[in-house]
Order: C-alpha cells, then sequence, then structure tokens
C-alpha cells in the first residue's frame, strides 16, 4: 500500500466535500419534465414521483393540471381514481378536486362542501413533446426559464425520437457521466465509444451556472450508429461533441460528424442533438427522458429507429454504471473515502458546486420555497 | 393553489394530532383472535406474529398453550420444533417447555435441568371457531372481556363462513374504513357500492368505547351479493347497515334487508352480520378474520360459497386501498400533510381519539403491561 | 407464566452481555479465507465483500492482488473492469492501478498520471486451496498466524473435499454451534445425528484463545454418512469428535470411527477433519467455505461426492437455523430477552466472550486497524 500526500489527501477530501452529491437536497426551483406529451391521454390519470413528492396528472379543458397525488381526507392517492370534466374524483370516499387543488365536492354532504380542504397544485406548461412542472416556488415559475432549444420542440427542421428509463441514481451523477465522455472507451467500448475517444483533445467552459465541454476526436473512425446513417463506414471521419449543462434539468449533446474523405468544399456536416432530460424521482432515483433529434434522413423512420436503438443499448451501459456506483457509495464505508478528481473532471467538478450552491441557496430561510398543504 | 384560511388549518392539524394511526403503540390489554380454531390441529405448532410478538400456538391436553416463539436459550423459533405431549421440543439442541413457558428438560444435562429458564407464556381461551390470546397484562386477561355476542360461535340460529387476508397496513384505518361506509360507493363500485349508497342518511352514535354508525338506503336495488340470495333482484328494497367498534380487536357490521315490493305484513327481513376480526400483527401489518353468518338458507352451503366469494372480491378492494394508503403515508413527505375531517368521519375520529387515548394509558408507567421474560 | 428469581435472572442477564454477537464489530487483525485457489482463474477479477468492505482480487505474475473494489474517481467497483498485465482498469473512465493500489494512468491524461490518487491494497498469501486476506493493520499481517494444519492444505495424506455456501447470519452463532454438537440430535436428526449424541458425555478445556469440546458417543450406531464409507453399517462403533476454535476466522471438527465389532488388536482407526472457514462479509451475512478431508479411501472420487453431498444436506439445516435465529434476533424485540446458557455452552461462551474482548481491543485507539484511504 502506496501512502499518499497528506496535503494533496486534505485538498482531495476538502474538494470533494463542496461538491453536490445524493446527499445535497434537491433543486426545486426549475422547470422538470414530468411526462412526454403523449404518456397523458386525455381522461387518463398519470402519477408521477418527482423530488420526492408524489403528483397525479391529467388533462384539463384548458391543458394539463399537475396535483399531490394524496387526497386530503385519508391519503388515498388521487391517481387511482378518475377524470370527471376538469376535476379528479378520489377513488375511496368520493372527494372531488378542482385543477386548483380545491376540494369541490364532498358526496356524504353533498349540499355543504366545506371550504377549507384542498391538496397542492403545480404549475404546469406543456411544450410537446414535453410536459414541465414547476416543483418549487410558485411564485417563482417563470415560463421564461423553460429551455429554449427549438431543436427540442417538434421542429420541422429536425426528425425527432424519443425513449425513457428509470434509473436507480442520484441526478447529479448522471449529469457528470455526461460532461466527461472519455467514459466513452471504455463504458461504451462496445456501442459509441472508440479507443481514440478518452485520449483526444478538448476544452471546457465554464462560468456562472454554464458548464460546456467540447472535444473534437479526428480523424477517426465512426462506431456504427453514427458510420451507418450517414454512410461514413470506413472512411476517416470528424466526430465534434459539445456537452452543455442547461440546469439541474436538462444536459444537452450535441454532434457534428464531418466526412473527411470527401473534399472540404463538397462537404456537408451532419448534426445530431440529444436533449437528456433528468428529472430526480428521489435522492436516489430519476427519471430518464430523452429526445435525440438529426438534421438527416428527416423522412427515414428506419434510420429513427437505429439511432433509437443504438443509444438505448449505451444508455443501459450507462444506467447499469450509475446503479453500481450508487450500490457502491450505499454500502460501502465512507470514512476513509473521499472522490480523486482529475483534469478531465473540471467542468463535472464545477457543476456539481454550482448544484451544491443553488441547494444551499434554497434551504436558506429566505428563499426555502416550501409551502402549506394547500 | 387556493390558500386556505389560517384558523381552519391549524385546527384540522390539531385534531389529527388527536387521533390514533400507525405511530400510535398497539393496545395491549385485549383479547385478540389468533387463528381460527379450525388452522390448530392437534400435535401442529402454528407461529403467529402479533403485535409485534411471535408467538407459537399447539393444543395440550387442557387446551390450547401460546408461548413465545424464541428458545431462551439461543432464540431458535420453538415453531420449528414439535410438540411431545403437552410440551414443545426446541428444534436445535432440543431444550422442552411446558404450556407455562417453563423449560423442563434439558438433554445435553439430563439428570439437572435448571431452574431459571423460561419463556413467556399468554393466557388463551377458544371459543369456537376461534382462539383468543391476550397480549397484555395476564393479570387483567378476564375471560369476561371476551365479545358476547352469540352468533359469532357456532350458533344453530346462524349459518356461517369464515375468511383470512393479511393485509399490510395499521389496524386503525381499518377500523375507520369500517365505520365510514360512504366508501361502498366509490371503492366498491363493482361489487358491494351502489351510487346512492354514499348520499343516504346516516346517524353517528357514539360514546365511552362505543361508536356506532347506522344508513339507511331505501328505497334503493340490492347490488348482486345481498340481491341474488335473498331474491330481490330488481325490485325496490331497503338496506339499513349498523357499523360498531368493539374493541381494538373487533367491529361488527350489521345488515338487515327488507324486500318494499312485498306487503307489510308479509315481509320477513333478512339478516347479515360479519365480526370483522382485526388482528394487529405490527404496526404497519394485520391478520383480518372475518366471520359472516346469516339468518336465511341456512342449510345452503352454496349461498355461503356465493357470500364468502362476493365479500372476499370486495374485501380485496379494501385491502388495496389500505395498503396503498399506507404506502403514501410511509414514503410521502408529512411535513406540510394533514388529515381533514368530514361529519361522516364523526365516528371514526372519535374511535380514533379512544385509541390514542387507551394507549396513552397503557403506556402509563402504573399500567404498562409489560413484563419480564418468563 | 412462571415467575423467576431475580438474581438469576440478572446474572443471565449480565452474562449474555458479555458475549459477542452481531452487535459486536468484526476482527480485522486475523488472517480470512476470501477464496477458494480455484474461484481464481488467471485474467478474471472476483469480486468479494469481507468484513463490511468491498475487495477485488485477482492474479498476478507475482501472486494475487486484493485491491478495494471501488475506483478512487467516481467510485466505480473496479471488479467491472479488466485486467492488464498486474494491473486492473477501471470499466468506466480506464484509470490503471498496479497491485499496490497507485494509480498508475488515467487515459484522459495520458502524459502526465496523477501522483496522489489510489486505492487501498491488502496482504493476501495463497496456500492452495484457500486464498487468505488480512484485513487489518498491514503492519500485523504476520504469515506466521496462518493456521499451521498441514492437512488443511493439500496434502497427499489425506482426500480432500471441498464446498462454500453463502449464510444470512453473524459468523459468532455458526463458531458457537460448532463448538456445542449436541444440536446433532435434534436439528441433524435426518443426516448426520443419533438420538443418543445429545446424551453422550463431553469435557470441555478453554484457554486463553483456545476452546476445545470432545465428545465421546461409545457404543452407538454411525448415521449413513459415516456407516457407507467405513463399511460400519449395523456394527456398535465409537464415534469421538474434537471441535476446536482456531481463530475467528477458522474452526476445526475432528472425527475418529472406530469399529468396536472388531477385535482390539485389528482395528485401525478413521479419521476424518473439517475446517470451518468462516469469514463475516458483514456483521449480518458471512462466506462460508469448508474443506473436509480423509484418511481412507484416498482415491475414491465416489466416497469424496458421497461424503460431501452428506455434509451439505446437514449444514443446509444449519444454515437454516442460524438463519432463522438471525431473522428472530432481528425482528423481535429484545427488551425482555437475554440468552440462557448451560453446562454445555461453557466453550462457546468462554469462545465468545474471547470475540467481544478482542473486538474492544481493536478498537482502542492505539490498535486500531484503521487505515487512510491509499
Amino acid at each position: 500500500m502506496k501512502m499518499l500526500d497528506q496535503r494533496a489527501v486534505d485538498m482531495a477530501r476538502a474538494n470533494a466535500k463542496r461538491m453536490a452529491d445524493e446527499t445535497t437536497p434537491l433543486i426545486r426551483n426549475c422547470w422538470y419534465v414530468a411526462a412526454f406529451s403523449a404518456d397523458l391521454p386525455a381522461g387518463k390519470l398519470l402519477a408521477r414521483r418527482m423530488l420526492g413528492n408524489n403528483l397525479v396528472l391529467y388533462r384539463t379543458p384548458d391543458g394539463v393540471a399537475a396535483l399531490r397525488d394524496r387526497c386530503a381526507h385519508r391519503s388515498f392517492p388521487l391517481s387511482d381514481g378518475h377524470v370527471e370534466g376538469d376535476s379528479v374524483v378520489c377513488g375511496y370516499h368520493g372527494f372531488r378536486y378542482a385543477p386548483d387543488g380545491a376540494c369541490v365536492y364532498v358526496p356524504s354532504q353533498a349540499q355543504r362542501c366545506p371550504g377549507n380542504i384542498g391538496v397542492r397544485s403545480y404549475p404546469v406548461i406543456e411544450r410537446s413533446p414535453h410536459i414541465w412542472v414547476w416543483m418549487g416556488d410558485p411564485r417563482k415559475a417563470d415560463p421564461g426559464l423553460l429551455p429554449a432549444a427549438p431543436w427540442m420542440s417538434d421542429s420541422p427542421d429536425w426528425a425527432a425520437g424519443h425513449g425513457y428509463m428509470h434509473v436507480k441514481a442520484n441526478y447529479v451523477h448522471l449529469h457528470e457521466n455526461l460532461l466527461d465522455l472519455s467514459h466513452l472507451t471504455f463504458l461504451h467500448a462496445k456501442t459509441f465509444g472508440t479507443p481514440d475517444y478518452a485520449l483526444a483533445p478538448f476544452e471546457i467552459e465554464t462560468g456562472d451556472a454554464m458548464f460546456v465541454v467540447r472535444r473534437t476526436v479526428s480523424p477517426t473512425r465512426l462506431p456504427p450508429i453514427y458510420a451507418e446513417p450517414t454512410g461514413m463506414a470506413g472512411v476517416d471521419a470528424a466526430r465534434i461533441v459539445t456537452s452543455t449543462f442547461v440546469s439541474p434539468a436538462l444536459s444537452y449533446t450535441e454532434l457534428t460528424l464531418r466526412n473527411l474523405a470527401v473534399p472540404q468544399e463538397q462537404r456537408r456536416d451532419f448534426h445530431l442533438k440529444t436533449a437528456q432530460i433528468i428529472t430526480p424521482e428521489s435522492a436516489d432515483t430519476l427519471h430518464y427522458h430523452y429526445t435525440v433529434v438529426r438534421d438527416f434522413a428527416l423522412q427515414d423512420q428506419a434510420v429513427t429507429d437505429f439511432i433509437l436503438g443504438s443509444i438505448r443499448d449505451a444508455f443501459v451501459e450507462d444506467v447499469y454504471a450509475l446503479e453500481r456506483i450508487a450500490q457502491v457509495r450505499a454500502e460501502d464505508d465512507d470514512s476513509d473515502f473521499y472522490e480523486s478528481s482529475v483534469a478531465a473532471d473540471r467542468a463535472g467538478v464545477a457543476m456539481r458546486r454550482h448544484l451544491k450552491a443553488l441547494a444551499e441557496k434554497e434551504r436558506a430561510p429566505a428563499d426555502s420555497g416550501e409551502l402549506r398543504q394547500a
């Protein structure tokens, strides 16, 4: 066993403590995706746990309602009831709630509904194909804080595909995974990694709440997921990847593929963008929605299916890694462990410090975002 | 989100705190049903967890013995051993215990059994078809406290059927469920509920340790469970239901069915009674025995089977609701939740306050019911 | 319910508290078997949890390496990576570790590997067929503390068989089980117990860190596991068993079988020895390796298979008992329980006091065996 320099150890330990992890409170003042629009047909109730709270969503004539999924009477989940007009009816004793959470009808005293019963309602904005919910202080639920990227939302310039996975890991570690793609060479050796990926040069840009990593792998050979739909199998190519932390709820991976075998003046770059939509379910689990778009083969469903299938294969590897890490962190004795970081982690470390600071700011009494029941 | 009147909120919150729930200690000084008589054939050991304690029951020449299911030597469950005469023999090292819990034989020192080894024994009374056990202070185990209803116990005037379910919920919520049957219209819409049930008039009678709700639904149409065996399908009927909280271990549902299509002087009412026998296994789980009797078609086993099957279908709905509520209460953040009650809850609320007071009385040092090991 | 003498109760309670159990810290300064040699082929990674720590083992040109199974970078289990030369490569970002735990290569900064990253390594000694690991203070990892018994390790004088079971119980209770074999008559009535076993005379020898029980059952009839391979079915025999606690990691059961139907001068005793190799995985689980040797029918694989099969049948009974006891101890209210011991427990009780004293000694600050990360 090698003994380490005590000063370096103390510094690493202190650094690790300043970064968000599964022990850091979740960020509430943020728009999070609760579901794809297609997950919520009219007349249906959708139960979804987000940031440790149970919600029920349903469509009203005016949009989408999101209520606490717990009847104020005896705690039966409203999602086990049914929709009636713009209301949800509890399946236990029939209490009926309006979209604003107010109880408007109690069958056993039909003539005089009590005025002081209600459940919390949450601001919702549907921007197809995503339904966004605000879990924090409703006074801060500014629609202007929704992500601006037009390609995320049913754009004619982009062909889109969508997927979902449930992950038993804290959301911070998924964000960090997405900011250091040097793991493609190892974790994704059989899917979208190549041996030269981890060795490629990269630039990191960090600012206030902004963290970007740009990596250029060139010349390289593309893995099948990209080579097949672009016709670049077996030729030299450039692969330029930009990873951007957008918010606790969102990360972008933007990819440019360039065929180096084609003379520069005849080239047309191919672009793929992935919105990695991350919704903490609890401190230890998350909903992983993703939307993948491309600017080529726009009408070709087979290309969509191929790319979605390949991405899913790779994301399964990420989920495996994140869940194994979560198990280790949960069951291993932490008293003599601290995380060690290297240069490639600079963006991830800065992002995790930002999340820790955000969480601390939200926990400050003046800005708690905590509310009474209704 | 609607803001509520702060005074009403404070009152509701204070009221909720005075009612028993899954955080309230279980009531020990009470007769509880451990099993049906038929569950305990001679020569067999029956393991049963009640009020957080593991018991083993077996038949002796003099009756039924109930001992702590844990050998005093090395904690092997006695229920994994065997019966020998009036004793139970541990399956690990052969320690033998008499019905009073005293260890009477240790094989490795056959000539000199230690005099100071024993396990706790519990008072038992079998009143067929039920075996009742007293889990509290044995000096208070008064047989006079057993429920008096003759119809519960093998009466020639009543035809009886029996059932059992294991429920992952606190017993208080099942008692409350049984005192407010307005839920029949919603939770039991497909079994024994009808749309008019929740709207029907009801009277509530509460007193010292006594809580009764009487509901008259008339005229109504009976659901198949009652219409079929009484021949009242498609005719106007009266349905009069009395729900009675008897003890922490027991609730009665007594039903009178009246055919309004028959002239008053020719009518003969039909009666069904259900003993809802509730034995907390732990704070979060319970044993649900039930005995259903009727005063018609006394010899008709097909009617017994039909009623038992229909009741089970409905009780499965109750169990579903109670277990979902238990999950919500366990996993949902309670800091901003309190129960809201309405007029129909008056008996349930009074009953829950009574259970809370009983629990507090038992926890008082002078009346603890706690005992030494043996 | 029999009331016990209060003084006897107080004494029993005080005695029980001085004995190690599942609440006692595990003993770290001891050689423990991590695996059989055959479990670790070259080029493979073997994950093993021992004493609450996750280890990864692999073969190097110089022997066997044992490292903490957690990459110092982002906690991915090294056992999910691969072996390269004498190093292990993390499967997430490719960090490479030498057998001493030092990180020697980081792909994203291939030119300048940080000097201060590493994982803990553990002393290992392979003495075929067992791989021993030292989990405590490495300065105390004296090879002279390995068990000396030559029959355990590939001896030409003995025919050997091996087995493994995972047990959900604390290791102390398995050690105690092995020191009081009076349980053979009851727990093993259908395998290697006989009715006279529990009644047979026994001697107990206890000293400093040494606990031996010798039991002579004679004349007796042997159960099939012993009668068949020795040809002693249906004849009077002597069965002499010595149980020895060797260390927290090891217990011996040594058996002499004698055919009393053969005149003394023509007799040849048969010997079987079992190394019960006990490695706590956590406070509540253990790895149970066993090596059974005999000095007869040395070349007969059918005899090996028969004995191993019979022993496994009996050990399944022990595992059942130990796991049931662990469940009882975990779920039963302990406030009014204490263990009662009898004369046959003298060695076991002394052994458990010894383990408790060892644990307390290790927890003393001057001797903690706790180390920094690397």
